[in-house]
């Protein structure tokens, strides 16, 4: 499995006319090969042409075609063996058994959305029949399906070199709803993109579909980003990523003489609230636990913990006593990439500069480039709440203490904060009124609420929302993981007083899907 | 029931300190009684405030405490009695039936939603039980529900003054989420509004919810509806209107810093494809019908037919004569207002100076003031196709045939359409191929697709949409009117190992609320 540097338009290699990426391996700051030089605007617009001509094709397929497509596309990509693994590791400074891990959670997602294209709850059909004699008005035939929105684009993320990435959920749900996908490679781990895409590629042959299904492109975000989510063909795009990033693409789909929605999941603090009694129960533990949901990966998760809320006193004091110790004990990780590290760096230093913060503990440096010393910091909730600064991401393994004065305070701060993608409460039975309090503060901000657990680990599951209110999300009205994400990708069409042979398969009497139905909206037994 | 000229801001009655809005007699242009002095950024401010204050306690209602409000809210438009319609007409020069015929679907409209909160569809329950057991990790119990948005603005439209008003189908959907209304009430008829403003505020005292569930306020779409829309507290809003109108709104609520849906219904010329088999056999038939749905309601719907697709020759040749005797005999009648019937001079005016296109036929002109002059143009496909002029929607009754060389036209017409509310086939069974051709052409292009219907007259139930690729509304994925509304107003939330005293109803073991579920992804039996 040579890399060829190439970009893949349909089932064509193409080589860019613009200027090269190189992967760089960030454990030696030292370049990968080959080069992949960048698409022009003159790909961007083949990728989304042969998108367009396949999309009526594919997002008619029979459900059974859609899921062994997917099922098809895991396959492929574990066939690909450890050449993929031994190539993400290299670019990306990634553990062998986390890139196993995420490569199985990958393909799992894969046949997850396969699993759910053959459910066909996704297509919401509901069936008002025909009231020929009800007065004053008779009543037509209405039937109601979900179908795809049209191609769509998707931008793999950094820290994600497989689950968020060419083959991730977005571009999973997407090609579930029956939506063609053009990808841009993330240029962090431009072989590993190839790789999949090239697994993606032979999945589309094997099961005879229209090339146009899959494209991947590399190149700039401000040149072949920027040209996909303008693209007229293209009708939704998903994005995982950095806010700046996130929101100069989504404001060029606003800005589109036709605006599409444009997912993007971008910055997130996760708080994480130490309620009394449990914090007096088990501080030290809270401690030493939370220590490991944040350097793991070296804290390069969307939803890592980069707050910690409760009151202080004596238990928040053995909390971070104990957080101290492990943070101090925790090894330097390599980071995914030298730009991550600059960032961490410098948010870091931005905390440590800051009159109202105290550093309470840093991790080692670890030797050699690009390693992430972890840290742990101290603030007043009023500070916190008074500075901007403090509240940005610092995405990497530091975390901030909060000391509130009362519950009254934690409450406050956590009506103050932005949106989230998690927040977690840490309690006993004790705290249970606190919590209620919290917790309808809490669902106002955050996609998903967890009780003593950690928000790290994403289970891909149907109950998950990994979303949540602006900025974690650009619309809180979704998800990016789990089988609701599908729901992205799709729009309601109504049929009036159709003739049988022209109804969608999904929508006719004799229902061949088995599909479940609201006839008259009540589903039906 | 004195009409007193003030806003409802919660359970008070208050008069605005901005310029007087006077509603309009468009039958005779005179000015209606009493004046409603506009709102502030101060009545905006407060009735938001209470909305927010009133918000974590009226979403959790119970399913039955909600759907009583509803049904309340129907029974009090319902006991205004003769009052309503009387100010209704002298407001919006609708006549008597018709407006009683929209107060029944108003009334109808809320008792639909009462039903489908009860039914709980919506809440969307998805429960993946713990497994304590899996290997390598366990799984946590997560589980999701459906949570409302925040506060909504609506935006009362002017051509349904009942059931896209102030207690319309955005209102309804909002109210069935579970998020607290600010009604903008539309400046051309006041009166009407403020009627159904009391009722439903009588609906929320009687229901005992707080206060701040619904407020009604006066004024300027610049200064009110701007205001509302950058309030931070609401969270989403629904708009009818036109295209301008709902385009400007749309961007402020994109330029705040946290950007919100804004759902926006706008534009639609409902392209009417007229197939041969159909035309040969019934055109005369087809003519007289289409004026019928042309010229009802003196065009003034979303779903007038604007537009109307055919192959050149005898057999449209005998549809265009028989539709220009119809359009010829059909009565003029009174517009909804000055600024509609100016707009609709004009529009006509833009038609008939265009050297592309000949005019068929014009109605009678009326007497008085603000009457709608029926017409009929006819132009070629491809003159339509490279004139933009040609392609913006005529608020009333006045259609332009296309003629087309051949079939392969037609198709190519419908590719080159913009988003529309609804597409509508008229066709014989000779016709059922070209219909499929079509077919996943209009797919991409409407929200609804009809065969052997007319457009207008919009089915509240289940399977509607009402809705479509944009500019016909501001995002596809949703409908405005029938129960799927209610999505609009909604976003998912994920709670994570949460105990039993702290999960929401909706979400228990014991399912109180037996509510439909999915578990593992399967539906509950």
């Amino acid at each position: 499995m040579t890399l060829e540097g190439k970009m893949l338009i349909g089932q064509d290699a193409v080589t860019g006319s613009q200027a090269p990426i190189h992967a760089i391996d960030p454990a030696t700051g030292k370049r990968l090969e080959p080069a992949y030089p960048g698409g022009s605007q003159a790909e961007v617009e083949r990728a989304c042409a042969l998108a367009e001509a396949a999309f009526d094709d594919y997002r008619e397929t029979t459900l059974e075609t859609r899921a062994r497509f997917l099922e098809t596309i895991a396959s492929e990509i574990e066939a690909l063996g450890d050449a993929l693994i031994e190539r993400a590791m290299q670019e990306t400074g990634l553990p062998q058994a986390r890139l196993a891990g995420e490569r199985g959670r990958t393909c799992g997602q894969l046949r997850l959305f396969a699993d759910t294209v053959r459910a066909g709850e996704w297509l919401d059909v509901r069936i008002d029949p025909a009231q020929p004699q009800r007065q004053p008005m008779p009543r037509a035939d209405l039937r109601q399906r979900q179908i795809a929105l049209g191609p769509v684009a998707v931008f793999g993320a950094s820290n994600f070199p497989l689950a968020f990435s060419v083959a991730g959920g977005d571009t999973a749900s997407a090609l579930a709803a029956g939506c063609p996908v053009v990808v841009k490679a993330h240029s962090a781990h431009p072989g590993t993109s190839e790789l999949v895409g090239r697994a993606v590629q032979r999945a589309v042959a094997r099961c005879e579909l229209p090339e146009g299904v899959f494209s991947l492109i590399f190149g700039s975000g401000r040149v072949v980003g920027q040209a996909l989510v303008e693209d007229r063909r293209i009708k939704a795009a998903g994005f995982t990523g950095s806010r700046s990033g996130g929101m100069a693409l989504w404001q060029s789909a606003q800005r589109r003489p036709d605006p599409i929605p444009f997912y993007a999941e971008m910055s997130s603090i996760n708080p994480v609230f130490l309620l009394p009694e449990a914090l007096k129960a088990r501080g030290k533990d809270l401690g030493e636990a939370f220590v490991g949901s944040l350097t793991m990966g070296a804290g390069q998760f969307c939803t890592n913990p980069g707050l910690v809320i409760a009151v202080k006193g004596e238990a928040l004091d053995a909390f971070i006593e104990s957080a101290a110790e492990a943070v101090k004990a925790a090894g330097a990780q390599t980071m995914l990439t030298p730009g991550i590290h600059d960032a961490y760096t410098q948010g870091v230093e931005t905390l440590g500069d800051s009159d109202k913060v105290r550093e309470i503990a840093r991790g080692p440096q670890g030797e050699g480039v690009n390693q992430c010393q972890a840290g742990l910091f101290v603030a007043t909730a009023s500070d916190f709440l008074g500075d901007e600064a403090l509240q940005a991401e610092v995405f990497g393994s530091t975390s901030l203490v909060l000391e509130c004065a009362d519950i009254s305070e934690v409450k406050a701060l956590a009506e103050g904060l932005e949106g989230q993608l998690t927040a977690t409460l840490q309690m006993d039975d004790g705290d249970t009124e606190t919590a209620r309090g919290l917790l309808s503060i809490l669902e106002r901000r955050a996609g998903r609420i967890l009780v003593n657990g950690w928000p790290t680990g994403v289970e891909v599951c149907h109950a998950m929302v990994h979303g949540g209110p602006f900025p974690a999300t650009s619309d809180a009205r979704t998800t990016s993981v789990g089988s609701a994400a599908i729901q992205r990708f799709l729009r309601p069409v109504c049929y009036q007083d159709l003739p049988e042979a022209l109804l969608p398969q999904a929508l006719r009497d004799d229902n061949p899907w088995a599909l479940g139905r609201l006839i008259d909206g009540k589903r039906e037994a």
